[in-house]
């Protein structure tokens, strides 16, 4: 079955790479938050982790991530992350992640992070402004 | 019951952070390598991943990795990582992690990692040379 | 004067930023640097010092990289880095940098970089594969 | 002549390696930039730039950094970072470093601060509590 989940590319590089010639396990991690980020901007009218501290006082600290790597990620293709949420609870969302170079999953993931008013990082129910968003958005059967 | 595992030191700082203060959460699995590397270069003669890659030709690549966020991380205190293996496969090996800060836990985790014959990225059981030194300190019961 | 110089776009996130708000200044070489290798690619076929190096065992090492800081880097737009190399020597190229933001200059910088054999890193001249797509881009004039 | 200067060792590592086997150049501003945050806190009661921005509402944003890169970093003997005042401004400071591996100078650097209020970003001159410190430290004889 294809989907049409939001997909986020990576340019990995030489800089990325270790000496066996490959990503350094932990630029992955790091690449999968870039991916979450850019899923957030790109459902939330640009608005990032740091719009979201900043301009409208949400955090979504991560509480759990859990990578299973498949295959080397190299430079020689883009790291295409698909991204979608797989839950959203009261007070939190999981991510999914499958992260493909040329057709091959290289790894995939999932990551769940809680909701938090920022300026007092305190937990709180998912903003209503974000669940209406969310919701249509829930892969549960890739959970 | 404490525990006399292997301890790593990190010196969080400022450029670990994020605007919230804490440590930016990608930052922790690149502690937690860092950990695990430096287990490596504790008993195995000052040999981390660069030495048992480019002198002994094996390599130890991640397969998978697990991590749950307790308490942020700051520049306030040290990050202790107690670093220890919890299994050693045929052709695998699991570590276990806590970090903590000022005695409160930090994060937990767990690492698996594969032996390879480096320069063909293949698969291998696990070297003797390496067996022989990690089998008794195996901690089943903190798995 | 506008010049058509190559541009490489950096999408700055919550990740890159430290607790002032703004990218934490050790980001800026990295992002330096990630312009460098994009104008290699934009220039060889997608090749940047990867498939150099490993492809047509061209190394560039660095030997000096110099920034000043004229503006906070934030995530609040695109840094757009022009890159454009200021000189071709017989051993060596510079590459100059602005990186802007909306418009604003935020840094500005110039890197040196030898030419080497890459498998046994030795110095040499100016390959003529890349001399040659070099020469008519050096601005010695933004020198 | 031997100088009695700060020295800050670190650890080089596999993560910090490119496929050229050695520290990737982008990682050395990070180590410099490591050296001269632990330069404040040996100097200062353990205050790195955390504790001078959130506890003493001073800044020391950086205006300048200029690198020479003279050997390869690698992962075979510490990096030890030689980290010392060249210059104390009015508004601002600046750092000299020399970066050694087994006797051999692998990279040395300037790096030029300015001091902030940093609730407000506005520059102001060097602190009192700061310079008392700093005077007697400055090799001027370095610069």
């Amino acid at each position: 079955m294809t989907t049409d989940n939001f997909v986020h590319e990576i340019n990995v590089t030489w800089g990325d790479c270790d000496p066996a010639q490959i990503a350094y396990t932990a630029r992955l991690p790091y690449f999968a938050l870039d991916a979450i980020n850019a899923w957030w901007e790109a459902h939330f009218d640009g608005d990032g982790w740091f719009q979201l501290q900043i301009d409208r006082n949400i955090g979504t600290p991560f509480v759990n991530l859990s990578m299973d790597f498949r295959s080397p990620v190299t430079p020689r293709h883009k790291l295409m992350c698909e991204t979608y949420p797989t839950r959203l609870g009261n007070k939190s969302i999981t991510f999914g992640m499958k992260a493909r170079q040329n057709g091959v999953l290289c790894f995939e993931g999932s990551f769940t992070c809680v909701f938090t008013i920022a300026d007092v990082f305190k937990s709180q129910s998912a903003p209503e402004e974000l669940a209406r968003v969310i919701k249509p958005l829930v892969r549960a059967d890739l959970a």
